[in-house]
């Protein structure tokens, strides 16, 4: 963690001086914004507390509800948002409160008596170390409870404007503030706000998206499931496991464990949805979904001492065709003015523990694109780029959760084979871990024409970390647990083994007319404001002398322009150092990351010009 | 992290149900108050946050200050003390925040043009792995910042009493409340408190140390050295590196990077004090102690930007022959009633990064046993044991940086060898880490009759962690790690390898009356109200059949009578495992560890009659 640069931090260094919007930020939701958040789940708290972090930009978030939330709702977090929470500065944090998953047990009837579940199997959740991060179930109210902590700590000083509905909205063709959105307080008198850009965070039942035209397609068969969370006495000994758990009669339950050691989440399957239901099965009572457990479970019961929430939902699988107001014909016509993110564009079960993780990466995804448009760092085409980027990605999800659900909704019997629900939970454990996404060539997004110099890097999928030395201190960190969510993009400089390449780079990147750091260079900011340009040398820190490492990567920051001296890395012993573990070729690669934490590039060292012409199309010249 | 188990807990689940004295906490310090605690550095506060663990007693802590602590003081923080502030739940936090060692290097004249400094050796900090937790650098406020989170976060509710002076106490033979300490608030209006025990941890000029009595001895002859935290410009290239720095006219400085990535402390060796200098050296401006720095650094230079903090300041090498007001020939006649800790007793150079860590376990040590005497869980006896434990431990402290702060100043060509000083660092590290202390026999402390049952925890020794796997989530965990500063005693079952003495001191430890959980229970609490009582199975957690667990280690807790799945432990793979890490014998070992994380007694699991002996001499029956 990085403070005192700007003087003397006496208190808590997680709180930043205000700035910008943050120095007089009116409590009224103001009449014009520059963006308009909808919604106070996880996909717009993240773009909320990523927006935060640009000071000229005035944000707002919007939420019906009149205060924080308090309970129930989304709960399993994988590992890459974990990686996203470390971004923004709680992983660790969360992780303590956290239940962490580290197995998954399968129970199956009893093969001598199947009347009787038994223990069929278990699996191990990560066995290949997808991710040095954990795989947590945490009560979404906490994460939006560390998201308002990031808002509130940013320069900013956000918080959420709580009682506040959305209405409608209307899109001009022209103007400051093209979009006029209609709310309701809690008393239902209307408020207006013009904004430039609006984001629909507001659920499966957003009336954003339908404001802008969009519409959910897909399954029309929906599915229903009983979900409760409970504190209970039982001789259930896999209580604390998160569990897949079929009974002879089809029945089946998939149990959460929750964070504190005692609480648990069941979903228990109410099976389809006849047509014609209109919404009967969601008067299934309490009892009625203990009961249903009790028998899922036997001969184990569940004696339940408190509900702490629970509900009954049905859902199908069901996606937009688009994330923003520009119909699929008018792209490339115009930019977009209102996106729709998370539960608004796709909707599925909950079985997989998908929905928030993906939400999140929606807003993540989104919040540092309008960063940049809005402070006038890129330019509008980065825009259209998040729904080109995110619907693909919720078509995956909902074709995986189509599959998983099914298979733990199939009768032992029906199955091809019967360890085809464990076997498929390890063999796709990438894609929920959240690592799968891997964005096409766009203008973030280069060709693959040198992967092979950092083949473990792969261009589009988000930058796994390694450990390296960082020399000035001879501490061991994890290279990407050291990019925040601060909207800079981060240019990787793994020097090749002379060590001659990275320096003729540095020379240029410092001096050269063409290089970045110069053509979108603001006046009077620090060197590192857009960039963060770190270099990672092959072997030992010792054999590193800082005081021959070129000044582009020992920056001065600040008001006293104090040396930054947490960008010079070493690999560290060989054979198990960054170098071997992500295949860097021994001359050397660039390496570009997006702000989001996704490998936007990789160039060799000399491709001064393949550097220059890749951020030309995604960053305005200043 | 366990909650959640008296009903579901929506926020912070650091923040506890208020009770006891923190229902009605008065904002005003009261009459009359349990413990009164003088100062609100390291071991005042380590001791407030330990008793507000205890709702039922009252406790207060006074500070002459108008507010927080804000700038200066110490910042070294042994890994001994990262461990307790697990204990008390913002390990994870302040390391986040924090600087840390991980290697020092040793700075002496250039042999080849001795005019100029350069790097003579380098030492890793914690080469053999004394701690898994590491070695930080971060402000005395943070510290102290967090242990105010933790008490206010506590049933009891409690917050400093700032703007309060002592300014003396006088102690009666007999009454409830028989100290009678007088204060003056910021005006120096006169305040009158009586108080059950006082704590004096008032610092080096201890007004408590002089009101019972006690007085300082040792080293007349003391040392001056200037201190600044600083914010600079420098080509040293060990600025982010701990350095002890000699140059050629004999001057030294001690170098310690701070947290943040910027700040740095050093300490200018201004020499010893001339008799009859009566303060004078302490005029000594900053100007002098940068000129002399820069001195000492050539040919490096050091361009300074910003002082935060600096002072130059005479320390000898004191200490009191008692820690409370019992005269050492009147010890066993009557029970301490006051107490000093930290600086109040104990005076030394800052070289060796000890002060605060030392005081911290002065206030750990004392703050359980306070609250065990005053809840009436355990005998008065209890409170002679403080000054008889810990002073000792301060006498090895000083006699430990009389020697380091004696080698820093020699000038090299005056070293009996020349790597006399890094021999000396790596030699002796275990001391400065925090954990040479060794507690003799005493009522809290058994003999080694049957150490070699687990040769890993030495009796008098903390309970040094190893990794477990809990069984009920398949988590890995550090077993020392659970330990929270709770009050409570823990004693870890080392199962033997056929498990059927486990079994029958289980059986015992539920029903036998003579169990000490049934003779220091107290009615209405929690079986696991005053002894966490653990079990570790040898093998694999998937060979542990929960549903066969005794008992005693799945006690019932909170007013649902929910299951505590979080007791009961496997040892994983062989070979790594916690048995052979510390040499656990395969007949099992029963591990009793004091509630400051202190080894009490190793003994047979047969030794029933053993065990409950011990606990005769340091609880009180209920």
């Amino acid at each position: 963690m990085q403070f005192h640069h700007h003087g003397y931090v006496s208190g808590n260094p997680l709180l930043r001086d205000a700035a910008g919007t943050g120095l007089d930020r009116p409590a009224e939701l103001p009449a014009e914004v520059d963006v308009l958040i909808i919604g106070s789940g996880p996909a717009g708290m993240l773009a909320a507390a990523q927006l935060a972090q640009f000071p000229e930009i005035n944000t707002r978030i919007i939420e019906r509800r009149e205060g924080r939330l308090e309970i129930g709702q989304a709960d399993g977090i994988q590992a890459r948002s974990v990686e996203t929470f470390q971004a923004f500065g709680f992983a660790g944090r969360i992780t303590e409160e956290a239940y962490r998953i580290t197995e998954m047990a399968f129970w199956k009837p009893d093969p001598a008596d199947p009347s009787r579940i038994h223990r069929a199997a278990r699996a191990v959740d990560d066995p290949t170390g997808i991710s040095e991060f954990p795989h947590l179930i945490v009560n979404q109210a906490r994460v939006l409870d560390y998201f308002a902590e990031v808002m509130a700590n940013s320069p900013t000083r956000m918080t959420p404007d709580y009682g506040l509905e959305f209405r409608g909205l209307e899109i001009a063709d022209s103007g400051e503030y093209p979009v006029s959105i209609t709310l309701a307080d809690a008393a239902g008198n209307p408020r207006s706000v013009r904004a430039k850009y609006v984001i629909g965070a507001d659920g499966a039942r957003s009336g954003v998206r339908a404001a802008i035209g969009c519409t959910l397609a897909g399954d029309q068969a929906a599915h229903a499931w009983g979900v409760m969370d409970a504190l209970a006495v039982t001789d259930f000994p896999d209580i604390r496991t998160k569990c897949a758990i079929q009974s002879e009669d089809g029945g089946n339950i998939l149990l959460i464990p929750r964070e504190g050691g005692h609480l648990f989440r069941m979903y228990v399957d109410l099976g389809e949805v006849p047509e014609g239901d209109h919404g009967a099965v969601r008067a299934t009572g309490i009892e009625e979904i203990i009961d249903r457990a009790n028998r899922i479970l036997a001969p184990y019961a569940l004696d339940v001492k408190n509900i702490a929430w629970h509900s009954v939902y049905e859902v199908g699988h069901r996606l937009t065709d688009r994330f923003d107001d520009v119909p699929t014909e008018l792209i490339g016509t115009r930019s977009p003015r209102v996106f729709i993110t998370g539960d608004a564009c796709h909707t599925h079960s909950a079985k997989a523990g998908q929905g928030m993780n993906v939400s999140m990466q929606d807003g993540f995804n989104l919040g540092w694109k309008l960063g940049h448009v809005l402070s006038g760092r890129g330019p509008e085409a980065l825009l259209a780029t998040y729904s080109a980027e995110r619907q693909v990605i919720a078509k995956n999800l909902i074709d995986f959760d189509r599959e998983w659900s099914t298979l733990m909704a199939t009768r032992p019997e029906d199955l091809a084979d019967p360890t085809e629900l464990e076997d498929f939970y390890v063999r796709t454990a990438e894609f929920p871990a959240g690592f799968m996404t891997q964005y096409p060539p766009s203008i973030l997004t280069g060709e693959a024409t040198h992967q092979g110099l950092a083949a473990g890097f792969p261009i589009g999928k988000r930058f796994k970390s390694a450990p390296v030395i960082r020399v000035a201190d001879a501490n061991p960190v994890h290279l990407g647990h050291l990019h925040l969510a601060d909207g800079r993009w981060r240019i990787y400089v793994f020097a090749d083994r002379a060590g001659r390449a990275a320096e003729d780079w540095a020379a240029w990147a410092l001096t050269d007319e063409r290089s970045p750091l110069r053509v979108y260079a603001a006046e009077g900011e620090d060197l590192d404001a857009l960039f963060d340009v770190k270099i990672i040398y092959p072997g030992a820190h010792t054999a590193v002398d800082l005081g021959a490492v070129p000044p582009v990567f020992l920056p001065r920051s600040g008001p006293l322009g104090l040396i930054d001296y947490e960008k010079v890395f070493a690999a560290g012993e060989a054979g198990e150092d960054i170098f071997s573990a992500r295949s860097i070729a021994a001359e050397g690669a660039v390496v570009v990351v997006r702000p989001d934490q996704y490998v936007a590039h990789v160039l060799p060292l000399e491709s001064t010009t393949g550097l220059a012409e890749f951020f030309a199309g995604n960053l305005n010249a200043r």
